[in-house]
């Protein structure tokens, strides 16, 4: 039997993986992987750290668990894969079976013949389409040569003062690489309302802005910028938006990223109107011979049942290992994504499962959120510290469709939402998550944990027993419009009320939770009352007894005090 | 309608929860708690850390999350909930439907009329039938009244040498609480050969146990505990075990809890042969109008099927709700367990989900079992550190049956085994927890997550591709019988190897794996070859370039050098 030739396009995430695993199935096969660029397997996603300089040195973003380099020789010697870098992949005769390369340093063409070919072929970031994009010293952080160019500006002293555009994931690591370690004067302008918009709603979003701000990064909401030009002479660069004008050493434009799907179209495969390879769930394109994933397909959404497109190293290389292994004549399958997330920002972590509020709702669900404040471990336990989790849920079907969280200590909140992200494919019910069985020991978990009490409190609100006001909806009706109308009913103790009366007088109302029950003629009947404890659940408490005592329509601010004060809604800080 | 009269038997974690819960729903009904203690609502488990002084004051395992002292006037004030301290229940007549109780103070008879009847009667401390139990000085830590004893008797000084029967959770986490903080000189006794027995397998309890001896813990497994007797005058209290005598200011016997049925048997309701009362998913009793929960009923296992003893606070937390909201008519179930464990001893922290190969192999199962050690996020980023998991499988239906784990970062090692316990009620396949989908980022997480790879390494076994050896496997074949059949074939680099040919001279080969395939011939043909390396991963390359290259036999050191390293199966403190 003639040796099996499988052809690879794109050597940075899934093509490494799918190459190595098939070789290891069919030690006998001839495998070749190509690429453009000379830097090949590399973790794009360390490339912040690298700038921030967590990461020393940039081959440490390109080695093995043990410390090897993985260059085209090593793939050779400890792989027996074959790699070509510096050379591009023209197109694709799927008749013939051969792919055309031209080697970029030489122009030389060649035709590589393939039993099997795999396209890897990645992603590439979006281009802001405004003048002056493609000026000296704005960047993207796409691949290691921008960002050893970026690191190299900076290490020799010449960036005070940067702009990143877009407040995404990377352009969130990227204001921490820049200011935390460096001190560069970073600014992040985005177009949305919110950093990290799609992936958590306004609740969270605002905790992490106040955390950006509150680490010196100037963040610019709701602004589109318009142009970059040359800058007056100490800075040679001006970003204009449509509210100011921002100087700036260093432009990094981080807008998203496209799929790259040229070659597949050109060859005549199916393609997404967005532009990505279409696959099956054995990750064949339309072609069965070819195979695709990573950063250019798009996958089944687990909760929506669409098809998206999700770019995460995570799942290039757990495809890699099901395009290897079907290529070496098994049957694994790559089912979908349930769209989870997670990114440190500064001290502060986000994480994502499933669909967000926002998200929800624009797919058409009609939903319930919850916002829960509470500590990440037992509440007696010295290193705890709160943990904020907002869940959605759909109104009719009780199913849980998504968690998002913020937190301090990010492995904490991260394994709360990988524990509801593995139930998500499964459709869970708001009674799965309520019994999802978190291990208990004081140092990790609550005895009723935080991830069970969401559901607890979605279920309340679902029966009607809860009834909630969100703390952006306390900013609109209790200090924007400031109404006479509205009361908070602060159920704590004197102590926490105190600085809060200070400040708003009438409108902040103190009885302690524990002697409501004899007091409810103390309580107003001809307001708008805003019920408020320190999390949310001493408050539902009231809020039961003044439905009892026949005082209705209260509302339970959900989070509380916690909520109002991380996301910055009120500043105690004079507190 | 009159008023519903809901009793609750027991007032430690169940009973609170149900009686808040339902009070929530039915506040017009009347709920009545009764205790023998005069403690209630307390997290028993906080106890190690209260007599460590993690905790300074006992009552803060007494509080709420806002500092509320959990007492009969709050339960009464806050809760609307009333409460007999210091009453025993003596009987329950299911006919008239009443509870007979006595103040214990007065003596004092009285009849309590229920319409629903809750039991929440917990469990008590296994005695240790042996002369001596009951010696002034020998201790458990079953209640807040012997942990107050305890940590007196410690920080008066009294306390130079201790000694624990019992080497589960609670005597391990004692032995951290005696000797971190007060550097009481301890001895744990275990009549296993292990810690943790049945919850891990000896592989990852070596792990511990080294750590815990490295911490000054005086571990004396595989011993019985025969007597205690009075001490010779320096120290109160001997302990006599089969194969020495400890002196001891302390005892503390953690043997384990048995459930406290006898409420439930004599009033004629289903109990297991272990004592246990026996429910239906309702939480109802063979008695529908008397529910039972926590640590005093058996529950499903979800993996086995069978019902099992489980007693822990979180379990307890959550069915108070489920029978709180039935109390009420509604229809909340609770469907058993995974056995979803964690504990954290000395620095180190111990997850389990699901059943431990020895426990599968108990069951019945014909399994396959894999050890993975790789970085707790991505390899590059500077805090990673090494975790280690244990998957069992079923070998025809490669259905997982559990991971068990350690690391030293708690929270990434119990939020891995929290999303493996979130999938197992489903009954996930292997290929199911190889796309797993944990959020990927480089400060949480490896691109390829290590609980995803041990599902690939199982796959990899269960294949035929990957034929393992076990570290205690190679200490038998290599270290104890040092036969010179076998020999260990080194992958790794030079550097790494020469410590380990230092000590076993011709026994310990190195190839470098990427130099493997030009070296065949200096592979020896006639030994049995076990291929070692960092973690498993090049070892199973070289694995299957020996194959590949007609070199047949060799196995591969599942968790390679890390486990050999972390477990202390070679002492290369040299090193």
């Amino acid at each position: 039997m003639e040796k099996q030739r499988v052809v690879i396009v794109g050597a940075v995430a899934l093509g490494p993986k799918t190459a190595c695993r098939f070789k290891r199935l069919r030690p006998d096969a001839d495998v070749v992987m190509v690429d453009m660029d000379e830097h090949i397997s590399y973790g794009g996603c360390g490339i912040p750290y690298f700038v921030s300089g967590d990461i020393s040195e940039i081959k440490e973003l390109m080695s093995t668990s043990f410390h090897m380099e993985r260059t085209p020789k090593f793939f050779e010697d400890a792989k027996g894969v074959r790699v070509m870098t510096g050379t591009r992949a023209l197109a694709v005769d799927r008749q013939a079976k051969e792919v055309l390369v031209r080697r970029l340093a030489t122009g030389e063409e060649e035709r590589l013949p393939y039993d099997k070919l795999v396209l890897a072929t990645g992603s590439r970031p979006v281009d802001l389409p405004i003048p002056g994009a493609h000026l000296d010293g704005v960047m993207n952080v796409s691949n290691l040569k921008t960002a050893l160019a970026i690191k190299e500006r900076i290490s020799k002293g010449e960036v005070d003062k940067a702009v990143i555009v877009g407040a995404g994931a990377i352009g969130c690591e990227m204001a921490e690489a820049l200011s935390d370690l460096w001190g560069v004067e970073t600014s992040v302008v985005e177009i949305a309302d919110q950093v990290l918009p799609w992936i958590i709603d306004p609740v969270l979003s605002r905790m992490i802005q106040k955390h950006m701000r509150e680490h010196d990064v100037n963040l610019c909401l709701s602004e589109t910028v318009r142009e970059i030009r040359p800058g007056d002479g100490e800075h040679p660069l001006q970003v204009v938006t449509g509210a100011r004008t921002l100087d700036a050493d260093l432009v990094i434009t981080a807008v998203g990223v496209r799929p790259n799907g040229e070659l597949a179209k050109e060859a005549g495969l199916n393609v997404s109107p967005g532009g990505a390879i279409m696959v099956n769930r054995r990750l064949q394109t339309s072609d069965a011979d070819i195979y695709a994933g990573g950063d250019c397909i798009e996958i089944p959404h687990l909760i929506t049942g669409k098809s998206f497109f999700f770019p995460q190293g995570s799942l290039a290389n757990r495809q890699g290992r099901v395009i290897g292994t079907n290529l070496a004549g098994g049957h694994a399958v790559f089912n979908g994504s349930v769209g989870s997330y997670c990114v440190k920002i500064f001290d502060l972590a986000v994480a994502s499962a499933g669909l967000s509020p926002k998200a929800a709702r624009k797919e058409g669900f009609d939903i319930v959120q919850t916002l829960v404040v509470q500590a990440d471990r037992a509440h007696f336990y010295p290193t705890q510290d709160l943990m904020y989790l907002q869940l959605t849920v759909d109104r009719s079907t009780r199913r849980v469709l998504g968690m998002q969280g913020v937190g301090h200590n990010g492995d904490a909140l991260v394994g709360r939402i990988n524990s509801v992200a593995a139930m998500l494919p499964y459709k869970p019910s708001l009674e799965d998550l309520s019994n999802l069985e978190v291990a208990y020991s004081p140092p990790f978990a609550s005895a009723l944990d935080i991830v069970n009490a969401t559901a607890n409190t979605a279920e309340n609100i679902l029966d009607g027993f809860n009834k909630t006001m969100d703390v952006d909806e306390l900013e609109e009706c209790f200090l924007k419009e400031a109404s006479e109308d509205v009361v908070c009913l602060d159920v704590r103790g004197p102590a926490n009320a105190a600085p809060f009366i200070e400040r708003f007088g009438d409108r902040w109302l103190n009885i302690p939770q524990e002697t409501l029950k004899d007091r409810f003629q103390d309580v107003p009947k001809d307001k708008k009352l805003v019920v408020v404890c320190n999390s949310g659940v001493r408050s539902y408490e009231a809020l039961l007894q003044l439905e009892h005592a026949g005082i209705h329509g209260a509302l339970n601010l959900q989070g509380g005090v916690g909520a109002i004060k991380k996301s910055g809604v009120v500043d105690m800080s004079d507190e």
